[in-house]
């Protein structure tokens, strides 16, 4: 196996298309990593909808033509590449897997929201370090009391990723950050966790617990989990998406998406 | 009448309301103009994905419910309250109205599209003149050769406008406006009109013509006109839009649009 932050995209599809699984932060130094949403074409508009009113938590990068499994962003197929998927039926998460071929229909529309994982690069040469890459594990998400706007049958609560960040490098993490509007930029909350509704930073909704040393300061981002959370909510009759961390890596290059 | 810089984006609209027909550059410094377009229900994803994969030409500010006369952005009526509306049946332009109460239509969604008025303040407080606000005439505006990405039925050209710059404030144009990626943003083309295939710039396709003068630039922003000319290619049953530079004002301050 390639070192994971020197493969190329079309490596990694390959890899995990073979069927290693495995979170994809620190893959493929400087392409661009993405979530994935599938919805029948009559759902589409709704997704769209949601994503252009929380375009922080649904930045799009892409859409295919219904039943397509590739996009000029992606030269892969979307059933195989990514490491691992979850698909929901009628809202209710039915297992993750590691091929949705047998699921996939000629009527979806498949969706590649920007991730935030774009940015990390840009930290670590800040000298902002991530701790869930430095644990090896999966980035924490954690699902907010914040309400998204509402677009036709979708609405739900804004999810966020956390990374704890010393309080000498905050300033730092937000101005790199901030360059990246296509990939959640900004943060949108910086410390207190209940202020979020988030009782406990090492229960995460989503992906693993990380270590957060003494003084360090919680910094939270829009997540692209947060079209799934929606989908949870609102239940549409299937949507097939990534498992949480587990992205598709795209062929674009992080330098596309920053701010000139 | 007030001063039409000074009005608020509430008198500008009843000004409107009551029959007033002008071209709405200059008006209500420092709020929010925009394009709108509004179609069926069942056209509205083509025009959404349209506007996803232009983003240049189309950056979406607002989207309606079905039916609906208003958003969050635009605290008026969009069937009474802009200075002119341009009605489009099958694809025909149906003459130049100033009120569409007939003409709409309950299954109508209302898209409203960042429009470049939004940074001529930018641009006169950095020293940039504006030779159609100078000359009290209408942005001219121009088809391009330059094909749009398609998206379902939609496909059509770039259409741009165009403003002449000095040599020596070229620089400062592009760095002013980059800042504004919600409301098209940097130019995409400055020089040789040819290489966008527009033959004669004192006949542009909308608006009017502005004088150039010896050694000045033409400058060339992405056109939220562009989904007009969608419509025109691509012949929907009905789409009412504004009368091209008759822009619908909102409530939005342009400084909600400036990047971080």
């Amino acid at each position: 196996m390639p070192d994971p932050g020197r493969a190329t995209p079309a490596e990694a599809r390959a890899l995990f298309r073979d069927g290693l699984r495995t979170p994809t932060a620190g893959w493929c130094t400087g392409r661009t990593q993405a979530n994935l949403i599938a919805v029948p074409r009559d759902v589409a508009y709704d997704v769209l909808l949601f994503s252009q009113r929380n375009p922080k938590a649904c930045p799009v990068l892409d859409v295919t033509e219904p039943g397509a499994t590739a996009t000029p962003l992606f030269d892969g197929d979307l059933r195989t590449d990514l490491p691992a998927y979850r698909v929901y039926v009628d809202g209710e998460a039915a297992g993750d897997v590691g091929d949705v071929r047998a699921e996939w229909r000629d009527d979806l529309v498949a969706f590649l929201i920007g991730c935030s994982f774009t940015f990390e690069d840009a930290l670590l040469a800040a000298g902002v370090p991530i701790r869930h890459i430095e644990q090896r594990r999966n980035v924490p998400m954690y699902r907010t009391t914040v309400a998204c706007r509402r677009a036709g049958s979708l609405g739900g609560p804004l999810v966020v990723s956390m990374r704890p960040v010393a309080p000498e490098l905050v300033a730092t993490a937000v101005r790199v950050t901030a360059r990246y509007p296509a990939v959640h930029g900004a943060p949108v909350h910086v410390g207190d966790p209940a202020a979020l509704g988030i009782t406990d930073l090492d229960r995460p909704d989503f992906g693993d617990p990380v270590d957060v040393l003494d003084g360090e300061v919680p910094v939270f981002w829009a997540c692209g989990v947060t079209p799934q959370a929606a989908v949870m909510a609102s239940r549409p009759p299937l949507a097939i998406c990534h498992a949480p961390g587990h992205m598709a890596v795209t062929d674009a290059r992080d330098t596309d998406l920053v701010m000139p």
